[in-house]
């Protein structure tokens, strides 16, 4: 295939991804005002778009670092950015060896939970000659990962801060129980403050004060400033949005920034119309409610993926009057974004209805050596 | 990372996909005596393994064939194979070219139901100063694609025939809304040979006999031969199998050959372990009964992912007394394999717990030029 990009939308070859730069400028712009006002520091999660390129444009924005899942992310993203969190255990030798193997010039901090994930970091930085940061990764009522009481995570945070090759640097959590909409929060942030002002005390008293406390997500973000023990937040949906966050009220349809550019291929079936995008190209995330499929259509808000296939769609048209012709392209917007960006290899980015530029989503990709 | 194999499965790092050799080789075999047993032509599609490796494998065998979905599929498979269906509308005119520009060596038929996709794909092969083959596509029952009425194939299979650059081959299906267990399909085969017999006769009686009767899926392969009018099958799963698979009686838990190989990351909450595969790493394919979870574990059929994130598979023990550590790996039957296949771009292969050998998944990738 040319390796130029295509003069116009239409002729980019289906499925693929599209941004609209315009929108995803103004979500990176909106999150960094937001976290300058209230003095917080942000440290967007990569996993959303997985590219350099929007990296660079959350740093030039004034992110005051980035956090990555996988070890894949860190690598990329240290060729990026001076200063990168691992929010993920870093359990598995050669997960931690090929963190402690990053650029020596880049800050790592490491998010972790148990003594084990502590003790193979550690080695993995003294036979890599450097010190990593870590945060202690405490449990606030998602029940994923993360130490379950204060007294265990002050224990964990003792033994860090005992150990050659790592630092005590805060602690971390991440509000997933909290997917309310931003209105209907109220109760669980002030739960969530009350805890963490609590187990702050705890680490004072134990001579071990963190000097960060990191939370933070897309649903709960605008509301970041209303928890005040937190002073870093991670959001990672925020620059492109989706479905499900136009539902929590952390953005409106408009501000959804990246679409499945996908083709009609059959309309044989009466009532209905196929798309070439299916849970191979969106990704088979449920929304809350029944019925309401794995995608929308930018255009026609009533018309929804309403079932897949591998490489199927079908499209429903509820309340709309429109009817597709074969060979249609149509943007659909999915329900969770970052399971669909993993799903490929490239986006396009436009403004104004122009392709203005494309990049490599570099950070994605499972196999040999690229967890 | 370096290129050499890790002697040991526990070297691999996680999370992988595991194919089980012996488990593969007897499902290829299984599948080619069945298909040779009964007459019958196997062109399995590649859309499960995404692989030469597998692909080759399926030739030696005696495969007739291969049935891809996307252009990047036909365009891998070609360098294997001289006789590749594309079994998916040939709609956007990148679709219909990067088609006709397959080696010219190769036989080359595509399916497809719309005179516009004909009309398309007939420029294409003009352009491309070759022949295509043509199956008309006809919708037996699951309402996805597929010319409804058999008035209209015949009208559009003399459509096909009368078109420079085009071949009328024979009618495919896919037989998708049977996924009962084998045990329960007797009335949806018999009205399926119903239906197919009456319309072989109109496609006779309009002097369009279909060379080829093209059907098939892995949950019916079995008992493909109980539809006489069939003389090809297209099964994609029966390479790998998953937990559905099972489910349907066309194969035994003994003969899932893939798993995805995971780590235990963390068991700080009580009651349950974590492990670095999530739904980028499985896929958030649902099983039919709610409570069954994401994926189980080869060796505690009684654990299974019970929720995931992106990145963390959550285990839920059920009946099972096992606990384990963090760091110990374990190997996850997916739900729906082919979509787990997708997510990577490795395989391993081991033979006794061995590994013997490992092989890229070419044919996935999403991007720019890549669909």
């Amino acid at each position: 295939m040319s390796d130029e990009l295509p003069s116009r939308l239409e002729a980019v070859e289906t499925p693929a991804l599209v941004v609209d730069l315009d929108r995803l400028e103004a979500n990176l712009d909106r999150a960094a005002e937001y976290a300058a006002r209230h003095g917080l520091q942000l440290r967007p999660h990569v996993k959303t778009h997985k590219s350099s390129f929007v990296a660079a444009a959350q740093l030039r924005r004034g992110a005051r670092g980035l956090t990555c899942a996988t070890p894949r992310e860190a690598e990329v993203m240290a060729e990026e950015c001076d200063d990168v969190l691992v929010a993920y255990p870093p359990i598995a030798s050669p997960r931690a060896r090929r963190l402690a193997a990053l650029p020596p010039t880049a800050r790592l901090t490491v998010a972790l939970d148990s003594e084990q994930a502590a003790t193979e970091l550690a080695r993995a930085a003294r036979d890599a000659r450097r010190e990593v940061g870590v945060y202690v990764e405490l449990d606030l009522g998602m029940h994923r990962v993360g130490v379950t009481s204060v007294d265990a995570a002050v224990a964990l945070a003792r033994h860090v801060s005992e150990i050659d090759g790592l630092r005590f640097d805060g602690i971390a959590f991440y509000p997933g129980h909290i997917r309310e909409a931003m209105t209907d929060q109220d109760a669980k942030l002030e739960a969530l403050e009350h805890t963490l002002a609590r187990a702050m005390e705890r680490f004072h008293d134990a001579g071990l004060p963190p000097r960060v406390v990191s939370g933070g997500s897309t649903p709960t973000m605008w509301r970041t400033h209303e928890v005040p023990s937190v002073t870093e937040m991670r959001p990672g949906t925020y620059v492109y949005n989706d479905r499900t966050t136009v539902t929590t009220g952390a953005c409106t349809s408009e501000d959804c920034a990246l679409t499945v550019l996908a083709t009609v291929v059959s309309t044989s079936v009466s009532g209905q119309a196929v798309i070439d995008a299916g849970s191979k190209a969106l990704g088979r995330e449920p929304m809350r409610g029944p019925g309401e499929g794995f995608g929308q259509l930018l255009n026609h808000p009533d018309v929804i993926v309403e079932r897949m296939s591998e490489e199927h769609g079908v499209l429903e048209f509820g309340g709309s009057a429109w009817r597709p012709n074969v060979g249609d392209v149509v943007q659909v917007v999915p329900n969770h974004v970052c399971v669909a960006v993993h799903l490929y290899d490239f986006v396009y980015g436009v403004r104004g209805g122009h392709l203005e530029r494309g990049w490599p989503i570099e950070a994605r990709g499972r196999g040999r050596g690229s967890a």
